[in-house]
């Protein structure tokens, strides 16, 4: 099944808004079987929008539009619906009914302009939508289909998941197509290319490698008649990558690195604590975006001048001889962090988050250590992408580095 | 001047890119004159790209294509712009010889395939790419243009600045758009929306009032042949607007809360540190976000749990009788932190982050204190959209409020 998706609205033209539609529904059409031939942006102008619908309905299956079903005069994908596929448009008495229903229910007066919400063509059946007064429109003509949804996400969103995908599950028939992702850190996109290399040329599945901020991603995609018979593709590969790799994996599809290490963290009963200059807490805060970390996450210090390290117990006498940007003061600042917070484990960075320098370092220089009582671990390296970039790689990297010091203890 | 965009690649169709580019060059084209009519993207497809491209440059004055240009088989936007415009592709002698020296003086062997980005048709000319090895092509056909540029963000955005931008300026010739952002907090959406009611319905400029993240923005959006010429359209509007909302305005077009904050605070010398448990560092990471918040941020706590709170010095006797997440912990939050970092002001956040509730308090609930020596400022609300989103909301709310509080201190 071949589909397009058209995105309307002269906001998303303007650069005022981010269609984030388009992906959303992108990513969940090859599961279905179903690929994806165009994507097009379109205003809030009738003729262009008309053409638009009527070229994609002529040439894809299946046409799946996202937004310009509000009440106001600038929404017009019905309008352009029905204009494309020459048909009048007429008011559904029960739709009419339950919008007035809709509004009297919250207590606001029904605006007359909002009738235009209830209304149809021959071609078109109304699909439900609870979290909004715009129906959306499930149109049929000559064996094709186009599905108009509501553009605010969490009416798509709901609309998508529990009205349309039912329906076009029992029109596809062709192969569909599962992927799984295997995250990795702590070997560069190189050196893994190399390590997987006698797998890269199998078909099915195919292997993409990608570096992304949270390490490599190794990209199982299979296809089949059935997602059971893709998964089946898929395991023999996931098992003989993971061989290959070994433990430099650490997830799989959505996990996050924070939400890894909290498990690990979890299932020990270990304790955590931060301290940390350059990333001025962002480090805490990406370990706190795990629901429940508060079970292991005992706390952090920012501590963004050397005054404040100091009150922080970190010795005086290090930062004195190597500066506060240093392999020593990185150590001893995980070390305090440990002491302070009565953690397990404590990790730290210190570093010149830029745009200037520091100390007579550069921006991106970073020093990052973790502490468990035991020997520590500690890296460094200087890599500057601008000030918010450069804080999310050291975060990162202190999350990997915590990652290898858990695995470490074994 | 009638625009498109065409962004190309296969991963965007998948959903594996969320293409940014687009809107990247949405937003730059209003206010030189240009008008944006369609976007779109296609896979790395020959024939359906050749033919989306066709249909731009016959419908379009100027259509803008990023990605597609690198050197793999799937690079094709090269070879479909010669097939739309039926020409021949031929290597150019110059070109093939910079890239050469480009691989040359890196110390790498040249791959023979990257020859092909040494490739012209006879109505194009290249455009350099100092950032990577995909020269654009300026393509000028029948009066109209087609501009092809990298996808890699940093190449499309240096070439569009630097190469692009002056050469469109000598075509351009309508009327050029300009607008400006007041950004305020503090007053709700339909209330601001009622107090700048008599200048809603101005024609020229337009004034939009859009709910954000970070408060609520008033847009203002003049039209007229030159980019003064619609600045002085929209400067008395301004005055007249600030005068309505006063000092609710705290900062316009790409200001940041964060930033003006900051700003503020170094004017008058004065420093800051902060406590907070359910925002977990977030805080904190945005003060610091600021390049040089080091001057006045001497640094933050982040006291997750009661003990580490109590370590801190916050009254055990305060978190006993009403609960971590309260006003009364909130304010002596803001104490410590003031007083532990030695700072003029401590400002804290103590909540439920969610999704699970707390000592019997639900996700959402937030509690926000300033302090700076006089009988200080709190503000507690109940607001849950989800962990990262109410994180977010909480730090602006208290972002917000340590403006107040500065203004106060006139």
């Amino acid at each position: 099944m071949k589909a397009e998706i058209i995105s309307v609205g002269t906001e998303i033209l303007l650069g005022d808004i981010l269609d984030t539609n388009s992906q959303y529904l992108a990513v969940r059409l090859p599961p279905m079987g179903i690929d994806l031939y165009y994507m097009s942006k379109v205003g809030d102008n009738l003729q262009r929008l008309a053409e638009t619908i009527g070229r994609a309905h002529k040439r894809s299956d299946l046409v799946l539009i996202t937004g310009g079903l509000g009440p106001t005069e600038d929404d017009l994908t019905r309008e352009a619906i029905a204009l494309s596929l020459d048909e009048e448009m007429y008011v559904d008495a029960d739709m009419e009914q339950r919008l007035r229903a809709f509004f009297a229910a919250r207590g606001f007066t029904f605006p007359e302009r909002n009738v235009k919400q209830a209304m149809l063509i021959p071609s078109a059946q109304a699909i439900p939508n609870p979290r909004g007064t715009a129906p959306g429109w499930w149109v049929e003509k000559d064996g094709r289909f186009i599905v108009a949804m509501p553009g605010p996400p969490a009416e798509l969103e709901r609309m998508w998941e529990r009205e349309v995908t039912p329906h076009l599950a029992d029109l596809t028939t062709g192969d569909v197509i599962a992927s799984r992702t295997l995250k990795t850190i702590g070997i560069g996109e190189g050196h893994l290319d190399e390590m997987v290399s006698p797998l890269l040329k199998s078909e099915n599945p195919t292997i993409g490698v990608y570096a992304k901020p949270d390490g490599v991603h190794l990209r199982l995609t299979a296809k089949a008649s059935t997602q059971e018979a893709a998964r089946r593709l898929i395991q023999p590969m996931e098992e003989e990558l993971r061989r290959l790799v070994g433990d430099a994996v650490w997830g799989v599809d959505d996990d996050t690195l924070e939400a890894a290490i909290g498990a690990i963290l979890k299932e020990r009963a270990l304790t955590l604590a931060t301290m940390e200059s350059c990333t001025g807490g962002l480090l805490a805060s990406t370990i706190t975006d795990v629901p429940g970390s508060s079970v292991y996450f005992k706390g952090g210090y920012v501590a963004y001048t050397a005054r404040m390290k100091m009150n922080l117990a970190v010795s005086a006498e290090l930062i004195e001889r190597h500066g506060t940007v240093s392999d020593e003061v990185a150590a001893d600042m995980a070390r305090a962090a440990r002491a302070n917070a009565d953690a397990d484990l404590g990790v730290a960075v210190t570093g010149v988050a830029g745009p200037d320098e520091l100390e007579g370092k550069p921006p991106g220089q970073m020093h990052v250590a973790v502490d468990d009582g035991g020997p520590g671990l500690s890296i460094s390296y200087t890599y500057y992408q601008g000030r918010a970039a450069t804080k999310r790689r050291a975060v990162t990297t202190a999350l990997a580095l915590l990652r290898r010091a858990l695995l470490a203890r074994g």
